[in-house]
């Protein structure tokens, strides 16, 4: 402590206090959340904060290696990370300590991940995660399940109208490769590795951007292609939205058969997630690629109502021993944020001698019980809305 | 990887994973024993994990500064700690961001605490961290509430036949320099420095070891003492026992002032705990200190039952800008350990193709339902009690 001492109340960019009400309320939505996941058999593990690197940043974990935070065991003097995601973790318990409990295997957890640095948008380097994880099933029923779950986990915490914002990042390069526009296939036509690798990369990003005419003006450098790109792209493009219009798209449509067992398949996941929740709004996206870069199969988004934005994410993935899996994380904090204002708790405020026995059917009752710890407490400063007299719970009047 | 990568189920030590079901059990605990705090009015915070480590060690922190991880914040480039105790956390939100709410501040907490090394008795790096703080009050009605308060939380969560364990952790260094034994006032007679270091070092350690022989010893090359430790010292050592004959005996005796103040302030908050919960069980221990190296007045060990050991500590302190305070911290994982084991949530297997209806009933009613993916699903692999049959959840037979 020197006299230059930083201020107390300053803490490190993107942690912060939650006061009261808020950290209560974002408490009690995420017990919320896990009990509609253990409603549907996912059973509660809890990873520890810290592992060894090599395990926390393994499989998944890789693409979340430059947020990690690592500081050096002193007991093993090897490094550990601070987790950023809480998905590998539970992965590798999957693998190894329920690697022998019969599939398909169902986990849920809550906890606190950090990150290295916040993003302009999104500041926090602390974030309540929570999720699902449904491992050792490749059937478009366990996509569908999750999906199902974490729109019924949110109506629970009070999110009514979410949209489930289904993509299938494989589809943009399983259709290039068909087209013949893979670095291999470019370089087997003569062209040269460096201008092979720009190309596809100008091609992804073109489809990434949604511009077909600058992936089409690049295709035709390499024509003849064995797709015929200009028809299938615009359409694929132009049918991103509501799911049904979506699908009815993709199903006329003559797909190269990888493209079409991806079509098929999400079809598939779309009809069961109708058969289980008829009501939950779907849109389709199936040129959509960026920010899945370990999925395998559909991926989700979920968004909620207005402009709450982005609620959670998830989809299909290879866990640990090429493991079929399916999940979902839900961020806590936007959910919070989406969901309604629950109603404070009332506080009666309790003289100085007064009998404990009444307390505890109030508190029962739902009221917070505040004993006065001296005459000079005083029940308006200690923010009660109720006063004990004779026993009762008396409404403070807001004004008297 | 390598190679010679390591066993990727290998763990750091004294961190672990949390299996089914004692995830879902400690995270249920903690949130009882939340909900038991605000109920009493305890409103809830939650400080980050992460925080610049002068703050994070000032005051009551410093005397985790040894077992506190450390890493550096890459925005700003200085010091963090990852947090080995909420309670100054706590101490720096009660002083800045509610620092002008009107006190007494009733606060609670829940959080992961981390610490660099385990002992041989506890390994645990991580252990869940759960309490209150009262901030704001000296009266003995706050040191009261706290115990009580904690009492009642245990009691929510199964454990019944806790005791509480007083001690009085000024009381020794108090009679000490009652009778002069201070290195100051062995100085003034002519003690060098650190012969006087050592001789009070070594009075301390006879009290702590409950030698009185030891301490009368070394206290009589001292002679003449201002008060007549071999009078007061045995029989505050053998006071130590059940309250109320502890009190008696503390009332009898002819204490120097200091002495008698705490013996008395000790009363007072027994008499307190008594106004509220005559039935908790109660031990003083006068000249117990070890443990509770800044706590002001009295200190509590909450104690299980049986073998059940420590499952909580705490105290009177003074927190930031030296306001009186007082609070209690429980160990979550020694909680459950006391606890009873809740019966297992009752799974119902759902076999391909049932219709919704049924199951939302049966999730109401504390079902979890585990629906069948494929036909190759089985219900006793999936560890379900029940079958859906015909819209009912019916028992699987143990045998059939």
């Amino acid at each position: 402590m020197t006299d230059d001492a930083p201020n107390p109340a300053l803490l490190p960019a993107g942690l912060i206090d939650l006061l009261p009400p808020e950290a209560e309320r974002e408490a009690a939505l995420v017990e919320t959340l896990l009990a509609a996941f253990g409603a549907h058999g996912y059973e509660r593990v809890k990873p520890p904060l810290l592992e060894f690197e090599d395990s926390l940043l393994a499989g998944s974990g890789a693409a979340v290696a430059e947020q990690t935070f690592r500081l050096m065991d002193p007991v093993s003097q090897r490094m550990m990370g601070l987790r950023a995601d809480t998905t590998p973790q539970v992965a590798r318990i999957a693998a190894t300590r329920l690697g022998l409990q019969a599939r398909p295997l169902r986990l849920c957890y809550a906890g606190q991940v950090l990150r290295v640095r916040g993003t302009q948008i999104a500041p926090e380097r602390q974030l309540p995660q929570v999720g699902v994880e449904l491992i050792g099933s490749a059937a478009p029923a366990a996509d569908a399940e999750v999906a199902v779950v974490a729109a019924e986990a949110l109506t629970r915490a009070g999110v009514a109208g979410v949209t489930l914002d289904i993509s299938l990042p494989t589809m943009a390069g399983v259709l290039l490769e068909a087209a013949g526009l893979t670095v291999e296939a470019l370089e087997a036509r003569g062209v040269r590795a460096k201008a092979a690798r720009d190309m596809v990369a100008a091609l992804r990003q073109g489809i990434d951007r949604k511009d077909p005419v600058a992936v089409l003006t690049i295709a035709e450098r390499a024509a003849p292609l064995a797709v015929d790109l200009a028809d299938l792209l615009p359409r694929l493009l132009r049918a991103a939205g509501p799911a049904d219009a979506a699908l009815a798209v993709l199903k006329d449509m003559a797909l190269p058969p990888a493209a079409r067992a991806i079509a098929d398949n999400a079809a598939a996941v779309i009809a069961a997630i109708r058969l289980r929740d008829p009501a939950l709004r779907i849109t389709l996206d199936p040129m959509e690629f960026r920010g899945f870069p370990y999925h395998t199969g559909v991926a989700f988004t979920v968004f909620g109502p207005g402009t709450t934005g982005e609620l959670g994410r998830g989809g299909r993935y290879l866990s640990l021993n090429e493991e079929p899996a399916t999940g979902m994380s839900l961020y806590a904090e936007a959910v919070q944020r989406a969901a309604p204002v629950p109603a404070p708790r009332p506080r009666v405020f309790v003289p100085v001698g007064a009998a404990e026995e009444a307390l505890t059917a109030l508190r029962a009752g739902g009221f917070a019980t505040v004993r006065a710890l001296s005459e000079a407490d005083a029940p308006r400063a200690l923010r009660c809305t109720h006063i004990l007299r004779d026993g009762q719970a008396v409404p403070i009047e807001k004004k008297d």
